[in-house]
Parts: structure tokens; sequence; C-alpha cells
């Protein structure tokens, strides 16, 4: 059975991409981080999402990323923004996604694994620059050349099925899959029981899927 | 002052590193890792040699990349090769060098650093991949395209300046920046008090290193 690493932060997005990748027919190991995010309500959502969709492995990398700070989700002392902005926001986490996939790339070797599924989207998103296409593309040419396998002759791919999708879009596919959105957190402050707060960036992209997709929102907001 | 982040493993390559980013009058962050490894010594002679070479800052990211298995570096049960070999070794820690990049990124944009230096080197090696120059410059690559300072214009170099050079060019041009060998440690399987076995892939590289450079080595070698 071919085996594939799923990045799985416990949100829509990667919970969608793991219920695709499993739909697939691969064997998969979902892969958390616990990186002193101010959210870890998230971690709960990953690994009941991982038990519902089902998996071979739900893995948790604890790690220091926090300790280097300068980001909102990360630092107590930078507040979650609740405004829309066309910079590249405070919560964004320096180099997260890189981090991210360079562990997933060292655990899909070590498992043999043939790729990685990551379920970055460019187009609702919070305009992360490590989330778009030529930042992939970038990432899977050093894939190509990083890794024993690779230099075998048997690269890794980096898969992002939902790179080009809308929220609603997803919503609608996800939906068709049965993923059961309600066990997800997306907001980045969410309380420890998985409360949204409803108006952070996180909240605003996931209430206007939810509405554009005509798909009930399961999400507890704490705003209304 | 201009800043750069300096990888410090503890070995020699990074600590000739270090002393060449400082006497380029960098502002130096030296970043280590305690991911596992069976050599843990070098986080030992890593601190050492921060403190004799001077940094503004020397940390030690913890990180669970042992969890994830698949190298004699990290996994008690591979043995440690004593014999040269010319397919990449059982000592190759998948994706190493990218994880270890990755953080250096991320901090590098924290530290609104220009640089990361890294000592990697494609000509005495153990001839693992991701110490190529191919390889670099796809992580290059990544660097431009992943960070919100590369996205503003300011992209972040990664600065490998004992790439093409012999271990014995590395050891004639660290000594005459002044670095001190005896703080460094390379064996695999260092003991808890720093002394080599003499024997590893590791040691091997440094030793006729040392007599082909014709300086005396201060290395403690439990094998003659």
């Amino acid at each position: 059975m071919t085996r594939a690493v799923v990045l799985l932060s416990g949100g829509m997005d990667s919970a969608t991409c793991l219920a695709l990748a499993s739909e697939r027919g691969l064997d998969c190991y979902a892969l958390s981080f616990d990186y002193g995010q101010r959210h870890s309500a998230e971690l709960d959502a990953a690994a009941a999402v991982a038990m519902a969709i089902g998996v071979a492995a739900h893995r948790v990398l604890r790690m220091d990323l926090g300790a280097l700070g300068g980001s909102a989700l990360t630092d107590e002392h930078i507040s979650v923004p609740v405004t829309a902005s066309d910079d590249i926001p405070v919560t964004y986490v320096p180099a997260r996604n890189t981090v991210f996939l360079s562990f997933a790339l060292g655990w899909a070797e070590v498992l043999d694994a043939d790729a990685i599924y990551v379920g970055v989207n460019a187009v609702d998103y919070s305009g992360y620059p490590d989330c778009r296409p030529e930042y992939i593309a970038a990432f899977q040419r050093v894939a190509d050349l990083a890794t024993k396998r690779s230099v075998e002759g048997r690269p890794i791919r980096i898969e992002t099925p939902l790179i080009d999708m809308t929220k609603a879009d997803i919503i609608r596919w996800g939906v068709g899959l049965g993923v059961d959105y309600g066990l997800t957190v997306s907001c980045y402050q969410a309380t420890s029981a998985g409360e949204a707060c409803g108006v952070c960036d996180a909240c605003r992209l996931r209430r206007s899927g939810f509405a554009e997709a005509g798909v009930d929102d399961p999400t507890r907001y704490a705003a209304p």
C-alpha cells in the first residue's frame, strides 16, 4: 500500500486534505506540531480528525518554534488582529511551512512514503508567502535534492490538492468526502475547549466559506 | 551592525564558519540543535566554541528528530559504521539540513539578519545529499520565496564559505582565524567527555585533514 505523510493542523483545510488522501487509497501518516501556538486546541482537533478519518499513525512533534519569537501565534505579547489587511499579517510565523515540510520530508523518507500532502491554499488565505504555488515548487526542488530516496531516483512528491480552490469549494468537496468540520478548529485564538473568537482572519475566512458554500457552519463562535 | 545566523554543530567546519563570519564583522547568532543525536558532546563543544569566538547569542533548539527514526546518529539500534562506503551512509539523518536551515531561516527573519552561514562541505564529507551546492541553491530559492522579508525585496542569503574546500584547507584557514580545534567534536559517537572513537567516518576525515594540513591534531582519540 502506498504511503503518504499528511500535514494535519486540525483546521479545515488539512482535514479535507487528509480525507482526500485517504479516499485515494493512500496509507496516511498524519503529522502535527506542538510549536508553542496559542491555539493549542487545534492539536486536540487534529487528533479527533485523524481518528475520525482513519490513519496508519498520527504523530505530534514538539518543537521550540515559539522560542524564536516574531509571531502573534506564538508570542502572547503580540495581539491577533481582528481587521483584514493587505500586508502579510503578524499571525505569520517565520518559516513555519518550511519547518513543517522539512520534518514531513524526513518522516516520508524514513517511512519510504511517495508523497507529502499539505493543505496550503493561495486563494482564501491570510497572505502568507509560504502558501503560494511558487513556494511549493521551490520546496519540491529541495525535496528532489535533499534526500537519499531522491538521489536514488525515487523523489517524494509534494501534493497540494487545495492550493487553487476557494474556501467554499474546499468545504463542498470535504462534505462530499464525509469530513466532519465540527471536529476542526481554525481560529487563531480558540479557547482550550475549541470555541472560536469569530473575528480573527481565520474565523472570517471560515465563516464566509460556509456561507458561500451554503453549508451549515458547525463552529462554536464566541462572537456572533 | 549586520546580523547573521550561524549554524553551529560543535564540529570543526561550523566552528571555522563562525570564525569567518565573526572576522567579517557580522553580529553572529549561533544556532545549535538538540535533536536526539547520540554524540551530544557536540552541544558542549558548540557552547565552548561560541564562547571562545564570541557571539551575540547562542541558542540550542530542542526537537524530536530522533522520534522519526531512520539514522544511526539518532537510533541506538543502528550502529555507526567504521568502514568507508560509496553509498550514502546510515549516519545520514533524513532531511536534517533542511530542518536546520528552516529554523535558521525563521530565526534570521525574526532577527532581521541578512544571511545564514552554514559550514556544509561537499569535498571531504560523508556523501550526504543535503551538503551539495545544488541542494543549497534549491534551499536559497525556498528562502527567497518563503519569508516576509524576501517578499519585501530583502532576501536572506545562504552563505556556504567552506563548500568547495578540502578538510586540510579548512583547517589551515581556521588556524589562521584563531580557531581552537581542541574545543570542537566531530566524532559521530564521541563520549560525553568528548573523546573521539577515531574510526568512524567523521574521525577519519578529521584525522586525515590535520595530517594533510601539517597541523597538530588536538583531538583525544580512543583508538590510535
